[in-house]
């Protein structure tokens, strides 16, 4: 793959679509995604994995059975395979994730939030 | 260990010394590293791993024997296994670096610019 810088901005304004997860990079096998949204996610986890989220633009609530974390720009979380968590977007806002490239958005929890067609952009 | 949010600046304000690597946080087996840099670095590659450099305050350059390449705040780059590079902050900066925790910041180039005594803030 021929080495390009990634502004990460520029691609958040790529996006124009909710809740559909983009590539921006990949490092190994892991790959950077970013997704732009605004709704209340759906309880889950991931069993192998654990799975970063950064604040790129406006502001998130991530939420574990324990704690409710507001995430802003410039601000990550980790959370640590097996711990069950739920996004919630109550105002738009677009998140980078960073994961295993076979990571599932939802998880152990299947369902019409799934999203297995991701696109680079 | 304890979930947290991490805000990345605020993190990058802790750091008052130059060209010595935190780790702000792990994800799997990987290590997010913040450094403050003002200095032409050298030569190096990592044979088993890409490296992501992503730009957190101020501007720096990466080279690779083909590009250089001008890394900004909130822009990030992503060096695959093998390729030989050389970050260059010609004024004072501070990088995010993602790898695998055993990565050594000079590669397969140990020498002055080693720096294998990482600790967490």
């Amino acid at each position: 793959m021929q080495i390009r810088k990634i502004n990460i901005r520029e691609k958040a304004d790529l996006i124009t679509e909710l809740h559909s997860y983009k590539i921006i990079a990949q490092m190994n096998d892991y790959y950077f995604k970013l997704v732009k949204a605004k709704r209340d996610f759906v309880w889950h986890q991931h069993p192998v994995t654990d799975e970063v989220f950064i604040g790129i633009e406006g502001r998130f609530k991530l939420a574990t059975r324990d704690t409710v974390f507001e995430i802003n720009e410039g601000e990550m979380i980790v959370v640590p395979k097996g711990v069950e968590h739920k996004p919630i977007c109550e105002d738009e806002c677009c998140i980078m994730l960073i994961e295993p490239k076979e990571t599932i958005n939802t998880g152990n929890a299947f369902g019409p939030l799934t999203d297995t067609n991701l696109q680079w952009i």
